[in-house]
C-alpha cells in the first residue's frame, strides 16, 4: 500500500510503491532488489549517464522525423536529456554497476528518469506513464540490445578521449625532464648489469616516447569503436523498425555528441560481438604495462638514498617512517603500479565475458563496461598524480651519475676502437678484480692520456652512432651478448 | 592560515590545516592529495577498519603491560578502539582504497583517528597530540609493515567468516532442491550431447556438493592467514621492541578478535611474504569458477521456453523486453556469472601485486586487499542473491524431462545387458535415422514388452551401480568414449 | 678431454668439447647445460629460424658496403643464411625455447651455425674461427639486443600472414554456408532464450564477419611490428656503429625478407620497449575470444540429438562412446576451444614478461617469443581444422529450425503490427500456459487467418527492417529489455 | 587399400589402414588426423603414460576378480601395463597434447597400444581384437569420463612429488647459504629505499622458509588429487557397473602405484567436477609468484657489478657480451622468472578451461592436463637449475655490505634508544644533507664513541627484538611508517 510519499507502480509482476521524489521507477526498483552486489550505482560512471542521454535524444528525434513520435513528447524528450547531460539528475541513475539482464535495467533506470524528467516538463506528474510512457515513447524503436552498447562505445569514447589528455600531459613532463636532462651523462642497464653510457635525458625520452605510442594506439582503437548498431532492436534483424530509422538516429547522435559515429553493415553480428571493447581492453593493458615498467625505472633509479642506484630524487610527498626519521617511500609511482596492475586483471575479465557471449548477445557487457570504465578512470588519475606529484620534481644526482660513468667498467666498451679489444679486456679484468677505475688504470698503463680520455667520454661521442674506425686486431673469447 | 573551523598539524612537509571537526589529521590529509584515484574511501570495507581498531587495542594492552604506555592512555586507546568496532567514525577512515605506501596512509589514518577518539574521551581538544599521540602513543612499538598485514589477515578472515555463511545458505537451497527433484529422471548430458540417464536430484546435489568442498577449502585458506607479523616492526628483525611484546600483542588480539591468530616464527619471512593471500585469491577463484559453471548450467537447463532445453524454470524477477512479450531471462545466474569473471580477474591483479614484492616488503598490499575485499563481498552477495532469488524458486519441467528421456536415444545404453550391445546398436541407428524413440522401436521389434521396458527404466536402475549381469556378445565398432 | 669425434671450443669459462659434426658451438652447449626446461628446441619455429637468417645476411651485406667485411667472408655468411632459409641445418638450432639472458644464446646460436656453414662453404673445418669467426665477423656491428628483436618481429610478422591466411580459408567456409542458409528461417536468441526469427545463413554470417574483422585488426597490428630497432647495439645509443649502418641493414632486410621494416626514431626507446608484441598478442587474444564464442555456438546449436537444440549437425570425425552406442561429439570445435584458453593464458604471460622489463631492455624476450609463436601456430592450426573438418561438413536440420520459429512464442512479435501488443500479450500468455503454437491460437481467435499469416512470416518480412505501419493502442506492462 | 606393411582396421566412420608396426589402432589414427596443432604428443608427460597403465592394470583385475575378464586376457592386459610403465612403448602414445573429445583419444591411445601389446605377448598379430579388444577388454567397466580424470590425478600427484622433491632440493641450498651468511650484516630496504639492518643470513632465510611453506602447500593440494571417480563411467551414475567394482579398482590402481586414492563419495560430481585441478593451478601459482619473487631479488641484490646494488654476486655460467668485456648476466634467474611467468598464464588458461565445463562434464581437460604438466615440470626444472647452476655458488661482497650499513643512514634507528630520535633526526638530516655517515657525526658530536657504536651495532643488538630501554622525550615530525 502507497503513503502520500509514494505513487503505485505497475510492471510484469505486479504494482510496487514508488518514493515519490524518485525520477526512476518499477523497473529501476527491481534491479534494486535484484542486483545488491557493489553498493556503487552507476552515476559512478557519469559518461556512461550522458552517452545514454544522448542515444536517447538521438532516437526520439529520429522517430519524430519518422512520424512516430509526437513533436510534444520529443521536446520534452530532448529537452530532459539535455538536462541530463547538464548535471541534472545524474544522482537518479541507481542500479548496480554490475547487474544480470544484460543492461536492461540501465537502460529501463534511463527510460524512467527521462519520463518523469519530461513528465515535469510538460507539467504532470511524475508516474503519469499514459502521457508519456518510458517504454512506448523514450525506448521507441529500441531495445536494450542496441541502446546500452551504443551508449557504451558513446561513454567509452569520451573516457578514452579524456585519458588521451592526461597522458599527453604526463609525456610533455617527461619530454620537460628528459630535456632538462639532455647533457648528464649516466650509465645505462641491461638484465640489471651496467652496460654502456647514455644520457639521462636518454632515459627520460622512452617514457615519453613510449607514452606518444599509446596515445596514438588508443586513438585508433577509439576509433574502432565508432561504429554502433543502434537501429538492430533485439538482436540485429532490427525487426520493426523502418529501413530509415538506423541512418536518422545515427546522424542524430553524430550531430549530439561529435563523435563520428557510423552503423555497422552487419547488424546482426555488431549486436552480439564485443571484440572492439576486447581490442580496447588489450590496448589498456599494454598502457598500464608501460606504465607500470616507467613506475619500476623510476623506483629503481631513486633507490637508495645510500644503498641503491640514487641517480634521481623524487620529490617527497607524504612522511615516512615512525622508526626510520628521514624515510621518504616512492608513494607515487607505488600507486600508479597499482593501477596498472588492477588494469591487467580487469583485462581478464574483460575476456571471461567476451567469451562467455552467446549466440545473439553478450550479456556480460555491464561487466565489461565496468571493468573498461574503472580502467581508463584510474589510468586517468594515474597519469595526471604521476605527472604533477612525481615527474615534475623530479631532480638528477649528477655528481653520482658521473662517478658511475667514470668507475664504471662498462665504459671500457668506448674505448675498443682506440685501445683494441685485447687491451680493453685486461682492462676490464684489472678493473673488477682490484675495484680500481678503468681511466685511472687506462692512464696508469699509457694507454691513454687524461685529455684523450676526456675527449673520448664526451656525451656526444658516447651516446649515438660515429664514423667507423679503423679497429685493431681484437681477442674473440667470452663475447656472448 | 587556519580560520576558526580549521587546526594546524604539521609533518615533515610542513604545517596543514585540518578541519576542526575531522578526527583525522595531517598524514590522512596528505594521502587524499596524494591518492585520487578511485574515490572509493577504506570505511568501504568495514571488517578492514574494525580490524584496524583490533590490532591498535591489542598493541595498547601490550605496552602497557611493557610499562612502555601509561594507564590512562591505553584506557583512551582501547575506548575509542571499542567505540570504532561498536561503528563509531568509520566515515573518518577516508583515504582510498587504492594508495602507495604499503598501508602507511591507512594505518596513520587509523592512528590519526583513534588518538582524537581517545583525546576526546580524555577531554581533550583534537589535535592535542602532546597529550597523547597517533604516532608516538597510537603507533607505540609498532610499523605500518607489521600492523597493516596483520590488520588485513584479521579482516579477511572475517569476511571468509561471512562469505562461507552465505555459501552455506547457498549449499542448503541447492540441496533442498536436489531432494525435491530426487525422483525426476532426466537425461544426463557430457560435451551437450545426450548420454545417459540421472536425476535431477543428482544433477542439483552436484551443486550443493561442489559448495561444500569449497567451503571447506575456504576454511583451510583462512587457517592460514591466522599467522600474524604484528611485532616484526620495520622488516621483520623487530628492531627497537621488546623481545615479550611480539607475544602478548598476538594473545591480546586472539583474545578480542576470537580469531586464533598466532605469530610468524620467522617474521623476516612473515614481513616480505604475502602467500597466504594468493593462496587465498586462487581459492576464491575456485569458488568463483565453480559458481560460474554452476550458472552456466542454470541457464541451459532453463533455456527457451520453447526452443531450449526447457529442464527447469527460474523464477520471474524482473520484466524482460518491450518488444518480445513475457520474455524473462535468467538475469540472476548472470550476475553471479559477472561476479565470477571479476573474481578471477581480481586473481590476476593480485598476482601482480604479489610478485612485484621487493626485498623485505611488498610495497602493494593495499591493492591486493582492495581486490580480495571485493572479491569476499561481491562473492557473499552473490551467493545471498542467488539462493534467495533464483534458486529457492526453481520448479520442474517434469513433463519435458520424462519425455526427453523417452525420446532419447541415450536411454539405449541401458538396455545392452537385455537386449544386447548389437541389437542396441541397430535400435540407436534405426531411432536417429528415423525420429522414432528408442522405446518404439524395441517393441515393434518384440525385443521387449512396455512391462519390461517400465521395469528396466525405473530410476533407481538406471541412475546407479547394480549387479553385472551375463552380457550377450557384442559388436565392436564405434566405440570410443 | 676430446676425442677425434669432438673439437675443443673457448669462451670466458674455459675449454669445452664439441660435437664434430655439430655446427653450433660452445656457447649454444653452454645454454644447452643452462636451461634444460622444457625440451624443446628453437628449431621448432622454422619461422625464427629463418629470420635470423635474414637478419645475419642483412648485417652482412651493410657491413661489407661499409668496408668493415671482406667480400669473400660476406659472401660465405650471404651463402650459408640462403641455404639456412633453404631449410638447411635447421636441427642445429637447439637451444630451449624457454632460456635466460635476454636472447643472448639463441643470437649466439645462430652465429655459430651460419659460421661453421660458412667456413664450409669456404672449404675450412667447422671450428676453425680464426678464418671466420661467429661475433667477429657473423656478430659484426650488432648485440644481441638488437639482432633479437629484429629477429623476433620478422617470424612473427610471417606468422601472421600464415595466420591471416588461415582465417581467411575458415571464413570463406562460413561464409559458403551462410549462403547455404541464407533462407533457412530459425529463432533467434537472447541470453539463451527464445527470441525473434532470423535466418540461420544470418546467423552464419557474422561467424564470417567476425573473422573478417579479425583479419583486418591483425594486419594493423603485424604493421607496428614492422618497426625494428637493427642498429641499436648494446642499449639504442648505437654505440661503435657507423651512423650509415642502421639504414643500410634495415633496407638489406627489407628486401631479403620482402617485409616493410623501418628503422625506429628513438632507438633507445625501440631497444627496450615490447609494446608492438604486448598490442599484438592482445588482438590475438581478441582472435581466440572470437573463435572460443564461434565454437561455443556451434557446440550449442549442434547440442541434442534429442535433449539439445538440435538445430544443426557437425559430421562425426570420431567415434564416441563405448557405452553409449552412435555418440559423436563436437570434438573439433572443442580442440579451438582450448586453443583459445591457451591463447588467453599465453597473453597473461606475455604482460608479465612486458611488465617486467627493466631500464634499457627487456630480458625476457624470449618467452614473449615463445608465447606468441605458440599463439599463433595453434590458431593457426585451429582455423584450418575447424575449416576442413567441421564447418565444411555443417548441414542444417530444417523441418527442426522451421518447427521452433513455427512452435515460438517469440513470433509474436512480428505480429504486433498487425494485431496489436494487447492481443499479442495475450496470445503469449495463452500459448506459454497451453503449450499451443501462437499461429494455432491467432488462428482460432480469428485474428488473421493462415494466408495472412503466411504472409507474415516470410522470412523476407522477418529478419530485416521494414516500412513503419501505425501501431494500434499498446498495453505498458512487462515491456523492459 | 593396405599394403603388406598395413592391417585394416574399422570404425564408425569406415576401413582405414594402420601401419603393421604400430601398437597404436584406428582411433589413434581418426585422433591424429583430427588434432593436428602442437606436434607434441602425449608422451612428453611420461607420467600420464604411467598412470594410464596403471588405471588399465587396476580395472583388469577388478573385472577378473568380478568374473567379468577372463584371467588370459587379465594376465596379458597386467603384463603389458607393466611393460608400459617399465617404458616400453612410450613412443606409440602418439596424439597431441591438445585435443578435443574429453580424453578419449588419449584414453583409447592407451586401449589399443596395450591391446596389442597384450594380444603380442600371447603370440597373436597386432590388430587381432577378436582375441583381445581395445574396448571389450581393456577398456571393459571404464568410460573416458572416469579413467581419464583418474589417469590425470596419478599423473599429477606423481609430478607433484617430483616437484616437491626438487623444491627441498633449492630449499637446502638457500638454507646452506643462510648459514653461511648469518654473521654478515647488511641493510634491509623497503620500497626500495634503505631501511635498517639485518643479516644477508636473514634474507638468505627467507627465500628458503617461502619454499618450504610451498612445500606444505603443494602436498596439502597433492592429496585433494587423491580422490577418484573410477566406476564413475559415463556420466557417475556408474551406469552398467557392478556396485563392487569402483572400491576393487581403487584399492587395485592404490596397491599398484603407492598413492592413497580414495573413490568420491559423490561420482556425479566428482566426474564433472575439476575443482582440485583449479586449486592445485593456484598453488602451483602461488609457488612460481615467490620464486619469481625470490630471483627478482637475487638479481637485484647482485646489480652492478659497479652501479648496481652489488651485494652479492651470482656464478657465471656463460659468457655475456661480445661489445661489452666481462659483462656477465644473471641468466639462470632469468630462466627462472619465466618459467614463473609461464605458470602464471598457465594458470589463466586453467580457470577458463575449468569454467568452461558443462553439466555432466569438462570436455576441456586435456588442456587443463597439458597446462598443470608444463606447469609441474618446468618448476622442477627451475628449482634444480637454480639450485645447482646459481644459488650453490653464490658469494657475498662483505665490505661493500658492511661499507653501505656502516654509511647508512637507517642505522639511526638503531641508535634512538640510545641517542634520542630527536638527536637522531638531526644526525640524519646532516648525513643526507652532507652525504657523510652517521657514525662519524654522531663520533663528532660527541654523543656516543667508536667503542659505544661497535657495542651497539653489533649483529646481535640490531637484528632481533631486545629489551625496551628508557626512551629519552622524542619530537614528534614526520614519523608515518
Amino acid at each position: 500500500m502507497s503513503t502520500s510519499n509514494e505513487r503505485i507502480e505497475h510492471d510484469l509482476l505486479g504494482d510496487l510503491p514508488v518514493p515519490n521524489d524518485a525520477y526512476y521507477g518499477v523497473h529501476t526498483l527491481r534491479a534494486l532488489a535484484n542486483f545488491p552486489i557493489t553498493g556503487i550505482p552507476i552515476s559512478t560512471y557519469p559518461n556512461l549517464v550522458n552517452a545514454l542521454a544522448s542515444v536517447k535524444e538521438a532516437a526520439a528525434m529520429a522517430n519524430h522525423e519518422l512520424g512516430l513520435l509526437a513533436e510534444h513528447k520529443m521536446k520534452a524528450i530532448v529537452h530532459a536529456c539535455r538536462e541530463i547531460r547538464n548535471g541534472t539528475a545524474h544522482d537518479q541513475f541507481v542500479v548496480d554497476v554490475i547487474q544480470g539482464g544484460a543492461g536492461t535495467s540501465t537502460n529501463m533506470n534511463a527510460n524512467e528518469v527521462i519520463a518523469n524528467l519530461a513528465l515535469e516538463h510538460l507539467g504532470h506528474q511524475r508516474g503519469d506513464y499514459a502521457l508519456l510512457h518510458p517504454n512506448e515513447d523514450v525506448n521507441l524503436g529500441q531495445s536494450t540490445n542496441d541502446v546500452y552498447p551504443t551508449a557504451l562505445k558513446i561513454a567509452t569514447y569520451m573516457g578514452i578521449v579524456q585519458l588521451v589528455h592526461a597522458m599527453g600531459v604526463l609525456r610533455h613532463s617527461f619530454e620537460r625532464k628528459a630535456e632538462e636532462f639532455r647533457d648528464d651523462l649516466k650509465m645505462g642497464r641491461t638484465q640489471l648489469q651496467d652496460a654502456v653510457p647514455m644520457t639521462l635525458g636518454q632515459e627520460f625520452s622512452t617514457f615519453a616516447v613510449m607514452l606518444g605510442e599509446d596515445e596514438d594506439r588508443l586513438t585508433e582503437a577509439s576509433k574502432l569503436i565508432c561504429e554502433i548498431n543502434l537501429g538492430a532492436t533485439a538482436i540485429g534483424t532490427g525487426i520493426n523498425t523502418s529501413p530509415e530509422y538506423a541512418a536518422l538516429a545515427c546522424r542524430h547522435l553524430a550531430s549530439i555528441t561529435g563523435i563520428p559515429v557510423t552503423t555497422s553493415p552487419n547488424l546482426v553480428e555488431a549486436t552480439q560481438d564485443v571484440g572492439s571493447f576486447v581490442q580496447l581492453s588489450g590496448v589498456l593493458k599494454r598502457v598500464a604495462i608501460k606504465l607500470s615498467k616507467t613506475c619500476n625505472d623510476l623506483r629503481l633509479l631513486s633507490s637508495g638514498p645510500r644503498a641503491g642506484f640514487g641517480e634521481i630524487n623524487l620529490p617527497p610527498v607524504q612522511a615516512g617512517s615512525s622508526i626510520m626519521p628521514g624515510k621518504v617511500n616512492p608513494v607515487i609511482p607505488e600507486v600508479v603500479n597499482q593501477i596498472a596492475f588492477e588494469v591487467i586483471g580487469n583485462d581478464v575479465t574483460v575476456s571471461f565475458a567476451a567469451e562467455a557471449g552467446q549466440l545473439q548477445l553478450n550479456a556480460f557487457e555491464p561487466l565489461i563496461a565496468h571493468s573498461l570504465f574503472k580502467s581508463v578512470a584510474h589510468l586517468r588519475a594515474g597519469c595526471l598524480t604521476l605527472a604533477s606529484r612525481c615527474v615534475d620534481g623530479i631532480t638528477a644526482n649528477r655528481d653520482r651519475l658521473h662517478a658511475l660513468v667514470e668507475n664504471s667498467i662498462g665504459i671500457v666498451t668506448a674505448l675498443n676502437p682506440y685501445i683494441g679489444y685485447t687491451n680493453a679486456t685486461q682492462v676490464a679484468q684489472e678493473a673488477l678484480a682490484s675495484g680500481r677505475s678503468v681511466a685511472e688504470i687506462v692512464i696508469e698503463k699509457g694507454l691513454l692520456s687524461r685529455a684523450q680520455l676526456d675527449e673520448i667520454l664526451q656525451p656526444s661521442m658516447l651516446t649515438q652512432p660515429r664514423q667507423a674506425v679503423v679497429f685493431p686486431p681484437q681477442s674473440t673469447e667470452g663475447d656472448a651478448g
